[in-house]
């Protein structure tokens, strides 16, 4: 590990960074990424103070973004584009189809860059700048080397992104457009990671590798808010998150922790559905093995570029959410989520990533099997807009 | 003309109809299409009954969607997908660039179907539900195929839509996936409107071609309304908009004008500028010639597809609205736009659809001439996603 190179003042409520594993502390004003046991640092707040203007009711003169969360957020000049406060569908007609009453799509592909990872971008490079980093980088093999483009672009910031050879066109053209430096190597996303690793000191860049750094996770755990939010001060009984790097559902569980503690939920907690690829579902495995970390998922390929984690840093912490919150792990096909991303799309209106459609199939499974009452309030996350997979759906389509 | 043939009830402040150029009133309980006179219809409400609870204040309890203005919309329960509401981004690098210290970007490309023309389908399509239209038929060449098929979809109705053979395929993509009906035919949108005119009938189809039905102005009028409600109450000093149809230039200017009625605003008006396509710029030529209606442009050819509207039918409305605003009206080239879109993505994070981009390079030339003083506040609108053009970027980007 590098020596913290990056200073700021902490504002807000925001305490310290305490380690995910083994509880260290580290200083907040400071530039952090990994634990020095190598696992990935999480922010904590002044919630009591944080408390006493944190209210729905304070809550609806705040803007229309995430930044509405002040209080659980850093106190930085936002780098903003809109991101967050994306609609809940109440999906009634593919409720009708899975069995559910109560179905709703949270549409994360209305963000910025059309994926909830504006949210853990526009968090993190708003840190970056405060802490004065002047170029950022990030392997990836899809949707977050746009939103760190954009978000870079947007602070007048350089990015590098370094991504898979085979990376689909449309996010390397979005990374261009934002005028970022793109790096393509053949290889995995975690030669990438490697690649942006071994050469960060020495160029100079601020690494926004998932988990990597705070901030990100702090940007996605407004998925949770706005639930809380949505649905007027209450929880969903069940969350279906497909799950790559995991930060989303880590996030939302961290949110929905924070909440309890600020005295604005009780104990009961969503269960949370990590949905992934069969082609690559570390984190499926790892549960049906009754494990608390997962191992590497050799020779990973799905459309879905999103959930092409073999290895996801979080594994442990994803696993532990999924345990605590009584909740389940489900691997569906390419396939299923081509077919399932057309039932979305006819009976509701809205295009989805491939990702997305993964949570209707996963939906579907479960409430087939009784694993969630016909009543019960669910939130299927569409992660991304399918207008950035027009070829892969053009394809399924044909067929 | 057909006779109206179905029927619902006005509910909420809906008065009537009115024919926008002879002035004959229509009853909006019923189907309505043209005046007998050919010319389009637009919807009237008590305003004065609207007024009384149409505040700032009272909005913030609102859906965050554009719904939330339900005294100046019709009264059915909204097939909605969580449209409007869209960012209004301070644009300072690209201020710094164009002159201008308080250009804003309204970013409409993050709306549902990735683009503005959700709202005025969100409209339209629920009136239609509501008049008991079983399918809806359409002609297009771009994004209003898409947001149309998306909120049938959402309803449970059927949609036609009609589209030139040339059409972008990502847009012929979107319509398949929500289920629609797509006709192609080798010829221009005009031909395609008239194939929609002369099989409705016949087939039972509802008209919901561009302000050939009254209600998809009243969805894309709320944009002004959110200006209003974004800069908290005033209006900005120019707005640029990307004019085909025209049918967001006249909603805005149909919304300041209900504003002034509930007296929420003065007399005083954003000076609308029109924003063409060189390769298809009937507004701009009849602008420059001084003359109060538009002739058909010959030859129409522009990557921005939404711009190709040879003979908008709105072509008096749009030409007063810009006389009476003070405005004007301006033409720029293909490869300005994709130049301009480019330079949008690099400074702010923005990836904008050609149409929106079409706005920057028309600011560029007016802040440059003087016609915008460097204080004024100044709105672009971004109309749709760019990453529905994501073939026309990565040739541009490739060059
Ligand atoms: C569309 C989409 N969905 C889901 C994911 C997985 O995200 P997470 O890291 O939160 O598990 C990604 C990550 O790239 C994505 O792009
Ligand atoms: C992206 C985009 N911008 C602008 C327009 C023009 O819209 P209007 O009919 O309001 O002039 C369209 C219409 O298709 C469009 O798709
Ligand atoms: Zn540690
Ligand atoms: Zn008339």
């Amino acid at each position: 590990m590098s020596q913290p190179a990056r200073v700021a003042t902490t504002s807000s409520n925001l305490i310290e960074l305490e380690c995910s594993a083994c509880g260290k502390k580290y200083d907040a004003s400071q530039e952090q990424h990994l634990c020095t046991c190598g696992k990935p640092l999480l922010a904590r707040y002044d919630l009591k103070r944080a408390a006493r203007t944190f209210l729905l009711e304070t809550l609806k003169d705040r803007p229309r973004n995430l930044w509405r969360y002040a209080e659980v957020l850093p106190g930085d000049p936002p780098v903003s584009l809109g991101e967050g406060m994306t609609p809940l569908v109440h999906a009634k007609r593919l409720g009708a189809s899975v069995g559910l009453g109560n179905l709703y799509v949270k549409d994360e592909g209305l963000n910025p860059t059309g994926s909830f990872k504006a949210r853990g971008m526009s968090a993190a490079v708003t840190r970056a700048r405060q802490l004065g980093a002047k170029a950022l980088a990030a392997p990836t093999a899809g949707n977050a080397g746009g939103a760190l483009a954009a978000y870079a672009a947007a602070a007048g910031m350089a990015a590098v992104i370094v991504m898979p050879a085979d990376t689909p066109s449309a996010n390397v053209m979005e990374c261009q457009a934002f005028g970022a430096k793109v790096v393509k190597l053949n290889g995995l996303i975690s030669d990438c990671g490697k690649f942006v690793a071994e050469n960060k000191d020495r160029e100079g860049w601020y690494d926004v590798s998932t988990l990597k750094e705070p901030y990100r996770v702090e940007g996605k755990k407004t998925m949770g808010y706005e639930l809380w939010e949505q649905f007027a001060g209450k929880l969903p009984h069940v969350i279906f998150y497909p799950t790559g790097g995991g930060v989303g559902l880590i996030g939302m569980c961290k949110a929905f922790d924070e909440l309890e503690q600020m005295g604005r939920v009780g104990a009961e907690r969503p269960r949370m559905v990590a949905v992934q690829a069969e082609g690559c579902a570390p984190i499926v495995k790892a549960w049906e093995a009754h494990q608390s970390s997962a191992q590497f998922f050799p020779n990973a390929a799905t459309i879905a570029s999103g959930l092409r984690v073999p290895g996801p840093l979080g594994d442990q912490l994803i696993l532990s959410m999924l345990r605590q919150s009584r909740g389940t792990a489900v691997a569906v096909t390419d396939n299923e989520m081509l077919h399932a991303g057309r039932e979305l799309a006819s009976l509701e209106g809205i295009l989805a990533a491939p990702e997305g459609a993964a949570t209707v199939v996963a939906a579907h499974i479960l409430a087939g099997s009784g694993w969630i009452k016909p009543h019960e309030t669910v939130v299927l996350f569409n992660t991304g807009t399918g207008y950035k997979y027009s070829e892969a759906w053009q394809k399924a389509f044909e067929a």
